[in-house]
């Protein structure tokens, strides 16, 4: 057994049964390693940030990680924007990198590049295999530390000489840490404060957001009148009818200093205390007043879910059905965001997974879709843009049978766009949405923002347009069906049929 | 003058024009000053690696530096690729990398990333500016580093506090280090040993290809029988009729050893001595054999063609014209590497600019081409595939009035497809042939060199059909006219066509 079956054994072993690839000449033996053992469902990705992404998003709904396959330095490079924003949502990843053999790096052929030092600043977790002995072992901590909870990034490099050299060992799988419980004195510290000496807030994250953490957190909201926050992005949040419907914190740095200004005690559980997603000239970094005290009662690692659980029985209160919204009719006329909101809400299909990359034109959606069906909602957690169709593509493979939604900002979907030929090619249920308005609209909002009253020059640097992209030519090209919407009625059209049809469609929508 | 003012003030002052962007919230006083001072060209590009592809290949026909414009860690993560490879060409890039503000990096705020620890492995050199008050000579010091011969990557890295406060200073520029020649020693050295003992080979790269280097080589050759090659892959070469024709090192390991089988002395001439693109399984690293004598002309930081000239004088040797190669009429009938490479030796306008990664359809253009008008061929020096699009968009900003013509293969193509959309933005004059196989053909062979009789899995990550994707639509989406081209007599005719009219063009070769 050579190194590489040695890999593909331990894999399958420990789970991962899922692999987002693009492979090169130094991983001709894993893939043929691949190729003679049968279980691995190997999905092909034109671009490394397509299959990272991938990976991301089939974490977040499969509950366990898939596998990458990359090829050498260059190849993780143009993956790491797309593991940063892993990393930063918790995601769980087994990211393969083959590069050159041990003996042939001393020659610093062309793509020689130091793998390991990229890595580092994406990963929680890098291990270089040494030989092909230990490459079964090493796959297997390199699984442990994925699933180290909720999820880690862990990179394995493989020099092809460990994959191409005899002596391969299948190591058995390692056991997966549970995510630990905040400890019992936490939670009682915590429920000492109450009742909250003026305004309290329960800031919500990772496991907070889930259909049980909800129910807990609904029982609090009841319970205490405590108010409730999510950050800007979540990695996954279960919503619509039946859920708890909780706001997130404004992105604008004013607006959410403006929602914090009067919290006393902010409780965090799974989330971080809320920060500018960027500095501006005069305005504060931390976005809660200094005068607010606060309470960690889960760290990001932990189980918030349980944390908060515990906190209602510790306080003795009941169950509590969360307040409904009605669900909306779809709206007909001219394209708005708060028309679309609502046509989303209405024609959303049951347990549909929404992607988010929506930027500007999609601030309201969020409050606007509370009314929909029971669904899920993914959102790029590290800020690096191009990330909702690679997102939707692996969660679309993490979750056969659900309908992918993927509410996508033009500027950002062309960073990525080759994940269309994914989802075309294995067939996935994804319907994307382009909110088409030819501008990077965040940054003409941002530099104007600055003071400045843009030019020519200025303008040029944030304007799409000249020529239009066509994005109907573009998905067909690659072999996406697609049909662009210049009134809700129309999109109301396009999209309930896309979502009763099989494999994707991309409808642009004229913002 | 606040920090991004000085920045561009000092920067223009130091001869560095052109600006290829793709800028964020962090770069928006960047922007703004862009905005402000008149004289910077920005070139717009849809994702970082399209801008760091482009600033490569416009150094290698403008002679100087551009700068870029990348957003945080993870923008400069999708960049990397790129600046890998114009590092390996030794491209000279003043790579500007906005960041974080100084004091919000501790609030590891989403987009927070380790800046400097990504841009080292791409980087000669790297600075982080501390204060608006030394943004300007942070600036002069990136400019001198990119121009040290024959050209670095210099990535400057601004956190947006040192651009949007006051207090900046302009930099004159700093003088630009001439490239090295080499010492008359080890002029006198070489030449001792002439006659050489043996079979002799001059292995060239670097500025030994431009049309000087070749004159001189051209003189070596006549009147020593020396042998010429160039490594496999150059940064820029001067060839056709008039120009010195010499055979590039075979890619594949035992075609490049049988080559050199019975070199007795290997005199390097701006290029390294050659190694293995990837090590097999009992194939060598080092292609020369160890019998052969190596003898350092000139290193790759040094003036080659400085060199070859030092050596010709000093053995005496008279002017040599080279050998005329005749120019073929066009070919007609099925698509063939050699029927192509004939047609493009017919067609190409005089003074064009060949960008190359075309892989492995294209391995016999070189040698079929030898016959061609007069022009310059680029190709990928890192090896990281998705360069070619990018490069021609440089390229042809960096040689205005000269024709581009990409030769590229279809999988590298999908990498960086965006750079489409600033060709048909900025009106280039390219004309890009891809060639329509469908497949990873080099992986396939690399897959059967491994022993391995592919199966389903194998063949599905290496295959690029189902769908197949339509190279027209996908043109035309990003705004480029296209073609598909079926047989050589249609190539013909539209590759006249292209080459007669402005702006962008794109010809889909089915091979």
């Amino acid at each position: 057994m050579n190194g590489a079956e040695s890999l593909v054994q331990t894999l399958l072993g420990a789970g991962v049964d899922t692999c987002f690839a693009n492979p090169g000449t130094s991983e001709m033996h894993f893939v043929a390693a691949l190729d003679r053992i049968p279980g691995m469902r190997c999905v092909l990705a034109l671009f490394e940030g397509v299959a990272t992404g991938a990976a991301d998003g089939y974490a977040r709904l499969a509950g366990k990680p898939a596998a990458t396959l990359l090829h050498c330095g260059p190849g993780l490079a143009n993956g790491l924007a797309n593991l940063h924003n892993a990393r930063r949502a918790q995601s769980a990843v087994v990211n393969c990198v083959g590069d050159q053999a041990t003996h042939h790096r001393v020659l610093d052929a062309p793509l020689t590049a130091d793998t390991e030092g990229w890595a580092r600043g994406a990963s929680h977790w890098v291990r270089t295999a040494r030989s092909a002995a230990t490459v079964g072992a090493d796959a297997a901590v390199a699984v442990q530390a994925a699933r180290t909870g909720p999820g880690q990034v862990a990179t394995l490099i493989l020099p092809s000489d460990t994959c191409w050299d005899e002596g391969g060992v299948v190591a058995p799988p390692l056991p997966v840490p549970v995510a630990a419980a905040p400890a019992p004195t936490t939670i009682a510290t915590i429920a000492r404060l109450y009742p909250w000496d003026g305004a309290t807030m329960l800031f919500l994250g990772g496991s907070a957001l889930s259909e049980r953490g909800l129910r807990a957190a609904a029982r609090l909201a009841a319970g205490t009148g405590v108010q409730l926050r999510t950050p800007i992005s979540n990695a996954r949040m279960a919503r619509g009818q039946g859920r708890l419907a909780i706001e997130r914190l404004p992105y604008p740095v004013d607006a959410a200093c403006a929602v914090l200004a009067d919290v006393r005690h902010l409780i965090l559980a799974g989330a971080r205390a809320p920060v500018g997603f960027f500095a501006y000239p005069g305005k504060p970094g931390r976005l809660a007043p200094a005068t607010a005290q606060v309470h960690e009662l889960a760290r990001p690692e932990q189980d918030a879910a349980a944390a908060l659980e515990a906190l209602a029985d510790q306080l003795g209160l009941p169950d509590a059905a969360p307040p409904a919204t009605p669900r909306p009719e779809p709206a007909r006329g001219a394209i708005t965001s708060e028309a679309f909101a609502q046509s989303l809400a209405a024609l959303l299909p049951e347990q549909a997974v929404v992607v988010d990359e929506s930027i500007t034109f999609g601030r309201g959606f969020f409050r606007g879709t509370f009314g929909a069906a029971p669904h899920d909602w993914l959102q790029l957690c590290g800020g690096a843009i191009g990330e909702g169709l690679p997102l939707a593509t692996g969660a679309a493979i993490g979750a056969p049978g659900r309908r992918l939604v993927t509410l996508q900002a033009d500027g950002s979907a062309l960073y990525t766009v080759q994940a269309l030929w994914t989802q075309a090619r294995e067939r996935l249920d994804v319907t994307t949405v382009i909110f088409d308005n030819r501008r990077y609209a965040i940054l003409q909002g941002e530099l104007t923002a600055v003071g400045a009253n843009p030019g020519r020059t200025a303008l040029d640097m944030l304007d799409l347009g000249r020529p239009d992209i066509d994005w109907v030519r573009v998905a067909e090209g690659f072999g996406v069906p697609a049909a662009r919407a210049t009134d809700m009625a129309t999109f109301n059209d396009l999209f309930a049929q896309s979502c009763a049809r099989s494999g994707p469609f991309l409808i642009a929508l004229a913002t």
